[in-house]
């Protein structure tokens, strides 16, 4: 298998700011690639050992293709988290003034994020929807269809750009959550900051089936940082969800929430346990101690073996 | 260890009837005792290999004495379950005639339970309560306070009785259940037709902390045939709950509910898995069956060994 | 209508001490009864203007007979409880010696309340049961059967008694609650220290019926003190529940439980709103304030009349 | 006010299709836009009288763009709803062949569509991203940068196409719900088939909040047809819900779960009341019915004005 990482390119994108967070990436080959699908493919082909993709962003929220990805595509894990402040700026072709400027490149995603701001300041201009960031603003020097591109701050180090403003996004904490993905089954150790990542399909035939789901955590004080509804797509209103829960699968209350889960569901995919991007060690309440499910074990065991109870 | 059974006697009472039922108890000698502490207290010592108590009336609910004791009296085992149909007659000394009939003499739950049929035939009767429902009927030849006594049909065979009047219940399906009480810790084989005893306390911190207790059961699918509350004895609204589930603790889903138990209560007290009385399959949803519990086992242990997932 | 009291008599008794905390019940006439069924049928039929009964007891839980009668006698309200600390001596004839006593008199639930000290000081004795604590004493004069009795302090103003111990109970904590019973539907104003108490039939069609029952209270914030299991009668397994929820009905999120409680049960008896007997103002977390409820009315009136919404 | 209609052009869009099975939108003077925004717009200006946007898809799920700008736009109400089958077929100018076409202009959400279609068809294929499906298609006629276009089956009447391709899309049965919004705060009348939608924030401050919301509706009855999360915006894991629910706002048990979900959240903004696209009666169990809802409030009125319970 190859060393190298794949990511949503060109240089200067986002995801390779999330990537230049990887230690093990360091001074290994990296692989651009245009899509989220080119990188996973990358990833279970053996042509890179790990990629780094976009999940979920603060204002957009769970990013749909990389959702239904990981659903789709079997044996890929996560194994890292990684968080980037998303920061715009507006630039153009040396010389031209904002005044000038009467159509808009930008991706989708980061013109969402800069629309207000757009439309204060230029409230006639027209879009053209880009593939990344980057090549947004690399293509106002291939085609003058459009006259500025919203891009990502270090595009000043990609060409020759004119800045005409700073600090355009809506949202100035804006930010995109990243995870690192690759095939391997081995689990990162736990660390006491984890998350487990499922993506759970709900039994079509009873209500309430949501609520049901949910409780096999909160009956384990297991918290949910992400919870996203994804159609299935065979039909209206057939959903499974992707879920972030707090802890390590062997976390005692996280491993007793996902049998939960797995018992419930007609489909379930484990997609990882690793560590927060934040390191903030998971809180939870005393009583889902590991202790306490191993002597609830011991305890049943004891039973079960026809031992005298203590 | 004595092979002899204990129960509630005299000859005549109910829980005679519930021990003849036992095939094991045939041919090996029966200790008529006072109460159910006595009755108890032959189990612990040793004097009996078992006894046979009331835990449960159809019209009078739980017997506390019962419930108290097996919540006290550490080491108790339930190994059997017995149902006796209660019936009751109106017996007085030969020559008395009903509109003689001026006190009653009648255990306290026989009295509740033929209230009715005295109120409206006995108006003005006066009530002396006894200690079981074979003394009452014969202590009418020790002593004329009574000139009446409810008692079980097959008193008749105890005494020269005159009936007065037959099936005074106000309840003609009255029946009580009893329990068979052992120290053997040797769990009786699953049958399909089980049911699981516990005792569990509620922690006293927080809100809705039966809801929690009850949802231990509802979230694995086993249903509850018996929830009586008892006090714990050291404050107003502190509880315990004696609880009755289906199924046996060998059932998958049944283990996991004790282990949410466990995990949930300060303090639970497992009584038994034991074959039900009226043999009644216990039914529950394909998705609680064994091997669902199994395969989402088996998953997890894969998943937590780093096998890749089939 | 008469304007007496009834109470579990003789002169003498927990109930009567209940009783003489009631100020309106001062220099009115007062009639003791022989047990909570006449006490209540002198409430239904006007002899007495309301009566005083004893509902539950720390250490044997609910009364039962007082519990059943509430369910079944119509047209009884709780309006106003009331606490008495239980405390019980040993009394016998004048001369009496602690070794010389063989049988003990006691009311059952007294016996129960002193049974480790008794099983202690006489562990030979025998004993018989009494109707009321205060005739247990009393019929040491009339019969020479029982040796002692067990009775409470205020015993020795009813006769020459011989106290041969005091402070005989297992638990010194152990109190008794009263329910003051009337036929009137005017409710007791509110005065943020209230209780209200219900009786709920389960349905029957359903598993799950009696967490369904909880959730009614735990989804409004309505925290239960009592919660108590009383069959119904008909058959094994059939139940209804005495709730005593914490709150007054003209407390919004109370009534809003009620509605639900009355949606679900198939039968339910509305059995008062009262101040609580500590007058210990009840708590609960801001949203679940009268005006919360008040402005989500006002809100949805808003939205079904058409007006625009602010 | 105008009486025209607003919606996603040009001319041939689905959305167009969705308009024309509105029977009052027929002969009024209709309105293409180029994106939600300019269709809201267009109606809270009063250009339009209503604007038709796609909500749903089954294959892409909730249109963000448009549960966003609900979401941020006050005073907006959803007043029907209709669904379009979503099929496509591949257009290129005159003369072109299927193993000519290089470069695909395609709607992004229509690209995802089809893209196993492409991917097995045209696997070197590059795609080029277009605002419609249809001016993918128009756009071939003003640019030679696209070979071919994704394109919805009406399209042949609006040009000279090449139809290189029927039924592309990767689901046959994919479906899109389109939403029709005006200002009008009039509700349209219940009609035993409706749907209501609202936008509910979650509590920040407490665990289990999205189970808490769900259970207002599952308490009542209420069956879900979609649940959708988006971000707030303002940090990561920060999410409001928009939701479907079965009935109308007039029906009692819709009435009181929005009731308690205005309780409950900090935010809730309510969409509207509607007949749902496929006229399928709601079901609901019979003790969810208006009547009841009813004769609970007649009793607990009973109650607290005093009069006498029946």
């Amino acid at each position: 298998m190859s060393d190298s990482y794949s990511y949503l390119g060109p240089s200067g994108t986002f995801t390779e700011a999330a990537l230049a967070q990887v230690p093990e990436a360091a001074g290994k080959p990296w692989r651009s690639v245009n899509n989220v699908g080119e990188a996973l493919d990358d990833v279970v082909s053996g042509r890179s050992t790990a990629a780094m993709i976009a999940i979920e962003n603060s204002i957009e929220g769970g990013v749909t293709a990389t959702l239904d990805a990981l659903a789709n595509i079997p044996g890929l894990r996560i194994v890292g988290e990684y968080l980037v402040k998303v920061q715009f700026v507006l630039v153009a072709r040396p010389g031209t003034r904002l005044q000038d400027v009467r159509v808009v490149n930008a991706h989708p995603v980061a013109y969402a994020q800069t629309r207000r701001w757009l439309d204060a300041h230029l409230p006639t201009h027209g879009h053209i929807p880009s593939t990344s960031n980057v090549a947004a603003a690399l293509s106002l020097f291939d085609s003058e269809l459009a006259d500025a591109a919203v891009a990502p701050p270090q595009i000043v180090s990609q060409g020759e750009f004119e800045v005409l403003a700073e600090g355009i996004s809506d949202n100035a904490n804006a930010v995109t959550r990243f995870v690192l993905v690759s095939t391997s089954t081995a689990l990162p150790a736990a660390t006491g900051a984890d998350k487990t990542s499922i993506i759970a399909e709900l039994p079509a035939d009873r209500a309430g089936a949501l609520l049901e789901l949910l409780e096999q955590f909160s009956t384990r004080g297991v918290n949910l940082s992400l919870l996203q509804s994804r159609p299935i797509g065979d039909a209206l209103g057939r959903y499974r969800f992707v879920i972030d829960a707090d802890g390590h699968v062997t976390d005692e209350r996280v491993a007793d929430a996902l049998l939960g889960v797995r018992r419930f569901s007609p489909g379930v995919i484990f997609l990882g346990s690793y560590p927060r991007a934040d390191r903030v060690p998971v809180e939870y309440v005393a009583r889902y101690d590991n202790e306490v499910f191993i002597e609830a074990r011991d305890w049943l065991r004891g039973i079960v073996s026809g031992e005298p109870e203590l």
